[in-house]
């Protein structure tokens, strides 16, 4: 069993490799002059199962090739399998035709992993669990809720309510309550006319109570800080907010910075730059839950 | 029959298109605030055959995935044929295992178009005419010797020679100099120890002669300005240079501003940004050659 890793998560893949007990295998990834990606593996890997961690977080279209790249040169190499660990799986949510001539772009990436050589994936938290049917391949689908969970758990807040920041992810908030033993709510987001802004509308009592936010992917962050918003004007004593991918793109840190949330709780599946690591943010670490599926 | 252009050359396209009189199809290619890319073909394609021009020059990742992404929107919009042309294929370079466990990233790449749903591709001057060999589907490989000679023949030079860069351009040069009738030459370099400067020996007479350089990518200059440096030494009149692909990395500009060579002819096959649009450099339009392979 050989770990290897790529650019987007070199701290996360050392944790796992910690957490299991094997050195990182020795490779290195760079750019030739003109910004072609330049793989060396410097150590056999013959007749070896040999993981690969990378998220196809940003630069997503750098990340991916790093990978498929990389599974090329492992296949090549006469690895025995190529176990690919993408802890974010950029372009998930392009998974189906929203309108007339779009790409399904999560799809492409699945048949592009297993063009390239791939025989398994390990994921975590899946924007839509149905990609794991995009894949001809075993794929093992991680979830982050009990993590998060044991967070909010530890810090024993009192009369606590878990809120879905939209009608998409109320089954997640139902197993996050259901850890917490907590009723739930729900943000009912309508657009009255076209052109008009959003009315929020909150589905459940929240009215002095402790509420928890939880999403998948917190991108721009416009829908978690409104919804942020939108509950203490309701009443919540205070908001806390959670997610299993922080790709805080654009505005998403100063948002976050001037809303009412009041800690913002983000696993490592993507790496925080330095600029992105503010005080509200506390991160949890996914190398024990990857280490134990690997 | 639709052209579609894709971010790396919309001005060839433009050309392309005008050559074969049709308007460019209607479609934005832009990023979402991740970076992720987002493509909305805005015309229906249902039954037509379509090309999509684009290079995989520079940003060469985010090119080739815009290219597969647009591929996976145009099959899933029942286009009948899906061409691709491709006049700088990128990874090209990277054709073989030169040392143990490298990727062959050109063959991924060819995997890769097919995957997504490639049925032909058009492309200009492999760097290694095999990779025609890595498809299973049709293959048109034009190339940009003729037009090369044909602007070296407008020029009226005297007392011509075609020099080859090194080894593996010398049937590049023959092409050139039976075009222009004209003898060839040969820079044979060799590193006499390991860590030691290469010594640029000449193959073949250029003493008083105006010499022809031609390669088929000029990355970052090196070669090209060493070789043109030391043709001028060994009593070459003027030199000129040539090549299909202007990569033109790194140093490649500098080096090429200050350096023996009068001009440098190249192709519009990668799109020169702004600031590298020199005096020394000529640029020369394919579109002609392939609006008459499409
Ligand atoms: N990277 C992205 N950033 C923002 N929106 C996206 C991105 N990728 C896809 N989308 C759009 O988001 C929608 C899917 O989001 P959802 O409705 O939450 O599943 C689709 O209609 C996509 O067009
Ligand atoms: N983008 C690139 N820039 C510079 N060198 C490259 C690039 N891609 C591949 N190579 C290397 O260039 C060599 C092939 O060049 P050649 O011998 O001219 O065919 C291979 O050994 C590659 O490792």
């Amino acid at each position: 069993l050989k770990v290897f890793s790529l650019n987007s998560n070199v701290g996360l893949a050392q944790e796992i490799a910690d957490a299991i007990g094997v050195e990182l295998g020795k490779c290195t990834v760079t750019s030739f002059s003109d910004g072609e990606i330049q793989i060396n593996i410097e150590e056999s890997i013959r007749g070896c199962d040999v993981f690969v961690i990378q998220s196809t977080s940003q630069p997503v279209n750098e990340n991916l090739m790093e990978l498929l790249i990389m599974i090329d040169a492992l296949k090549r190499a006469s690895a025995k399998t190529i176990n690919i660990v993408m802890p974010y799986y950029g372009y998930a949510r392009q998974d189906r035709k929203a309108r007339s001539r779009e790409p399904i772009t999560a799809k492409l990436v699945a048949n592009l992993l297993e063009t390239a050589g791939a025989h398994r994936v390990v994921t975590l938290d899946l924007h839509a669990p149905q990609i794991q049917g995009f894949f001809d391949i075993p794929i093992d689908h991680l979830v982050a809720v009990p993590l998060l969970a044991d967070y909010f758990g530890g810090k024993e807040l009192e009369d606590i309510v878990i809120v879905s920041p939209d009608h998409g992810g109320v089954t997640r908030a139902r197993k996050m309550a259901d850890r917490l033993k907590a009723p739930i709510a729900i943000i009912d987001k309508r657009r009255p006319r076209p052109n008009v802004a959003e009315v929020m509308n909150i589905i459940g009592n929240i009215e002095g109570k402790t509420a928890i936010l939880i999403d998948d992917i917190i991108d721009t962050a416009g829908t978690i800080t409104l919804a942020a918003n939108a509950l203490v004007e309701s009443g919540a004593k205070e908001v806390y907010a959670c997610c299993s991918h922080p790709v805080l793109s654009g505005p998403a840190i100063e948002r976050i910075q001037n809303s009412t949330i009041k800690e913002l709780v983000v696993t490592n599946s993507i790496s925080l730059p330095e600029e992105k690591k503010i005080e509200k943010i506390t991160e949890l670490s996914v190398a024990p839950l990857i280490a134990e599926a690997i």
